[in-house]
């Protein structure tokens, strides 16, 4: 039972040499509610559907690489954690290494193009069998080092039925969801009990502050990167500037930037955010369809195309510039990070080309940023105009560039360096669209897939899932980094999305779902998956702000971020992210603790390098409970992560416990 | 009845050339409900209630000599609307003075120090009777022309007792909730009809956009006018800078601000936000009094000394230095202004002469802010420590200065100057206290007023306002500028503070408890007074974000505006203003027209020049209706502007009409 006395004394601010370490190994002790009884299951629960959905998930994330599944729940499923209880709840005493408060500058020659691309001796040959690449050697015999990444159709719809059947289970729901209610109801307790006591802890760590502990925009896109005032602006410049400059070929005409805007019978003075319309608003809500005709500004589709894409008549020149002055503030501001989407539509094989020239030539590059590559849902859409002939040919232009320039880096150098610096995939469109075509064992194969309608956004999961698959067990092979997949997820829509994500993605966007399935957010909990929420962006188009899960999600303990999705369209100040921060914590009412615990779960979430990580986070960071915690860094009192941590072994505990009903 | 042909066509952007004026014309002939029957109204409502109590106010501004009563419902008192309706109505033909988009540069000698002091041939004397200021002349006779800006309190407390017996009228209560719903109705039903409409004519005007029309931060503390982390930079900086500056004299210790930091066991590189503490939380709310204390930076009053206030050991020099550095940041953002708030407490008589002395001196002056002065309502605090015997020293420490130099400048040059850059009085503390003294015929005189308890609110706002009116007076027959009364009213406490708001105030701040009676809520839209409304500091000191009557207001045609009060306190961002829009805007889900229309409220609730307010909101701007409006300045159609003005003049008709019941 938590120690009363010492609450009292924590309240009294003048006593502030109380040693940090003596604090932190005394709360690690703490113990919230064990004047309750302890849990009692009913009989009928399948706790065992519990444990086995985590198996199921560690077998995904293992089979794609990432390491981003909760090592606490990794120590159940493996029956260790008695053994490695006291490596999560004792701080390390390490001589830590001798880490500045911020990383080294980047070396000037950040693309490496330098350095001499790398020849490997074996070389493969890929074929695509039902959708998914397989690797071949020179005697066409697949090669055995790789079949463990490969995962069937038939194998990933049965672990999706199975997903289906456990969190369809009724007894189950109710359990998950008094589950989740506790430890909503347990955090509320934890802060009535100890909040200026942690509020005294954070103040005695000297330096940091919100301001200047990492956060990372978990998702936001890059064409949407800027705000309406800024575009705007970045418009006009150009348009009188670069007034002579062809922009645009139209039907075999060329157009400059002044010609173009004479034809819209517009002076580049009078431009105004109004007429850019850009921003959404109440006309936006439910309606994905406006919001997207929100991207042209100004209503003229060409302007989208000559300032916002990278493949164009001026080759990106313009999207290049204005990204770099996106890029330019948040290295001003220092303690801001981004991870912009870039699109690769999967239209022609030569995309992945044009995008890494234009990146490298444009030096389109920041410590600040990090990309990742969107690939939008649209097949049908491409179908319609005949640009593709079955759902093979997208995957066939998204990944087989892939494959070779990882089999051989000359086929194109420039690709070879970009996609060093990509950290992974997201996937993007609607999900309220409704889905007339189901992915289960009768739908055909991508290379047969010829409907016109945009097959599911399981059928989608599993194809990018199972291709990255394979391409990060070949990068891992040559010492390459890999590839995550963090789609859109759980943002309207099925909440079966939500079952595909939760076993294919590393991390998801958005998750609002999640209200709707006890037991997946529960699983969310437990896997500590991570979920990069957007409250202003769902308010203009799918949640109330006052309506958001967000709050009740970060009681209980879920691992989301804060990003902001499109400054362009819903955020109005310079410094986007510190406005979804301001207004989170406004409403929310939320603390500094918290700020600076939603703060840390963005970098967590992030694909920014390990080695970075470090000096942003403490040199333990990838521990969970105290151990990885570092307040100098995190600016989180020890308390808080020791209670995170005890609730989740609580639960953990519970589960593992009475497994055998 | 709304034409509906119109509405359809106006919804096709294509049709971009339609004239506006001819727009505006036909739209001022908009008629919203005519399809529902005549309001009838119960003959048990005293509606000329109503009238007498815009009769009242209008004879305590014309007193004061205010400007900005409605000039559509002053028609109305003198009867002479019908006269005067197609001014309102109808775009002036003025071949416009030819006005730059902005206002020309100021002089350099912006506080007039090179101008020679005037010289006053006639010489008043003061005596202060009854607490009120009176004016005699040599001859020791009262002078005539002054005694029309006299009020007794006998006048004023059969006034306030005349609007108590109003605003508790039941019939009346009803009819006044049911005309604001109604209201409220009638902008939504707007809407529906106009919102594409109103939209397209906001786009057709160039050039102008919410980020470029003006807007005034109404009500902000100078001493909080910076954000948290722009005072912890600051203070560092001097520590580091001017670390050896003797700061402070503490019982006959002098120390410098290294000994300072030194004693707090601090090193400036360690300081961060968590241990500046300045920032409100959830443990402000309904907690005026740890609010108070949050403005003590590290918890330390000496810190609170040597950087917010102007009268101290180094004579203000750091708080001039960081106001001035507000100041810069508004001159950059160029379209925001303030209006901070310095402090004449009234313990010394020398105070104005020092604070006057300290602006000039350090030049604490921008084209972006006008200074009011606060007077803190904490007389019982002064009298426990006996800095002072009764209640009349503190009026003649606040205004003896005052008259003197007006009547002779040369006996306070500085002040003389400084004075014609003031704008108004602010009055300002927790209005939740509980008030032991009534204001009423038995309250002693100031002079006599010894108790320990502070007096009521509307004791200190009759003083106020009584010894203003005087002050005016005097000011308005010697050419000077003259000061508005703009306190802090209805923030919390008794509602019976808006009664004393609504006789003697220009406008207020926070009128929160406007919600509480409808009557005086229909009052102040009637009279379209002022209300300066800080939703976010509200938020944490007494009604949650989502429950403040904000929206509401704006809905039923109330001129409000939106202000920061502390952003030392509330805001992150380094815009503190337009995160305070930026969250309504996303909470409530404002248009870009209800942004423009609250950023012109603000203008005109403002205290800045009317010779500037021209260049901001165009040449006719005092006028109401579309024949004030500009859309070329403030980017508001005028379809709006005409519907709020339709509403107002409906709403006259009833009450003057109806008024023989």
């Amino acid at each position: 039972m938590y120690n009363d006395k010492k609450n009292s004394t924590s309240l009294d601010s003048s006593e502030k040499d109380s040693s940090r370490s003596s604090i932190a190994e005394e709360v690690s002790g703490l113990k919230i509610e064990s004047i309750f009884p302890g849990v009692q299951i009913d009989k009928s629960v399948p706790i065992h559907y519990l444990i086995e959905a985590l198996k199921l998930r560690k077998e995904y994330m293992d089979r794609i690489g990432s390491d981003k599944y909760s090592e606490t729940t990794k120590c159940f499923l493996n029956n260790t954690y008695s053994q490695y209880a006291s490596t999560f709840n004792v701080k390390q005493n390490t001589k830590a290494p001798p880490l500045a408060y911020h990383p080294p500058e980047p070396e000037p020659d950040h693309w490496g193009l330098k350095k001499s691309l790398p020849k490997y001796e074996t070389k493969y040959i890929f074929k695509r069998e039902g959708g998914i690449t397989r690797i071949y050697d020179k005697n066409n015999e697949l090669v055995k080092d790789f079949e463990k990444y490969y995962i069937s159709k038939v194998k990933f719809l049965k672990d999706y039925e199975k997903m289906l059947s456990i969190t369809s289970n009724g007894p189950l729901k109710t359990f998950c969801y008094r589950r989740l209610m506790y430890l909503q109801n347990k955090f509320q307790l934890y802060l009535l009990h100890n909040e200026q006591y942690e509020l005294h802890e954070q103040k005695t760590s000297p330096h940091r502050d919100f301001y200047n502990v990492r956060k990372v925009d978990t998702h936001i896109h890059a064409s949407s990167s800027m705000n309406q005032k800024h575009l705007l602006r970045f418009i006009k410049r150009k348009v009188k500037n670069d007034k002579n400059n062809t922009v645009l070929e139209k039907n075999g005409v060329k157009l400059t930037l002044g010609e173009l805007f004479k034809r819209l019978k517009l002076d580049p003075y009078d431009l105004n955010v109004d007429m850019m319309d850009c921003h959404a608003d109440k006309n936006t809500f439910h309606r994905f369809d406006t919001f997207n005709t929100k991207y042209n500004p100004l209503g003229v589709s060409d302007l989208k195309q000559i300032f916002m894409k990278y493949n164009n008549y001026v080759e990106g020149k313009y999207f290049a510039e204005i990204l770099k002055e996106v890029f330019k503030d948040l290295e001003d501001s220092k303690y801001q990070h981004i991870e912009p989407r870039i699109s690769i539509h999967g239209l022609k094989n030569n995309e992945w080309n044009k995008l890494a020239t234009w990146a490298i030539k444009n030096d389109v590059w920041s410590t600040n940023a990090k990309f990742l590559i969107q690939i939008p849902r649209v097949y049908d859409e491409y179908k319609a105009v005949k640009e593709i002939d079955n759902f093979g040919h997208l995957l066939n232009n998204i990944f087989t560039p892939l494959f070779e320039v990882t089999n051989d880096p000359s086929v194109d150098p420039y690709l070879f360096k970009f996609l060093q610096q990509i950290t992974g995939f997201d996937c993007v469109d609607d999900e309220s669209k409704h889905e007339y075509i189901n992915f289960d064992k009768y739908t055909p194969d991508p290379d047969n897939y010829t409907e016109s309608d945009n097959p599911s956004y399981t059928y989608y999961m599993f194809y990018l899932y199972s291709n990255i698959c394979m391409l990060n067990g070949l990068r891992r092979s040559r010492g390459l980094n890999t590839f995550s997949l963090r789609p859109h997820c759980g943002e309207a829509g099925a909440v079966n999305h939500l079952i595909s994500g939760y076993l294919t993605a590393e991390s998801i966007a958005h998750g609002l779902l999640l209200r709707k399935s006890a037991i997946l957010q529960y699983l969310f909990y437990l896997t500590q998956m991570g979920i990069a929420m957007s409250p202003l962006s769902n308010n203009l188009l799918f949640v109330p702000y006052q309506r958001n899960p967000f709050p009740e999600f970060f009681m209980k303990g879920l691992n989301i971020s804060l990003s902001t999705d499109d400054p362009l369209m819903f955020h109005f100040t310079r410094e986007a992210l510190m406005e979804e921060y301001s207004i989170a914590i406004q409403v929310w009412k939320l603390s500094p603790i918290d700020m600076c615990e939603i703060a840390k779960n963005s970098v967590h979430q992030s694909g920014f390098d390990d080695k970075i990580k470090m000096y942003w986070l403490g040199s333990n960071w990838k521990k969970e409970g105290i151990a990885g915690n570092d307040i100098s860094r995190t600016n989180i009192p020890d308390s808080r992560i020791s209670m995170r941590h005890e609730l989740l072994v609580e639960e953990l505990t519970n589960i593992f416990n009475n497994s055998n009903n």
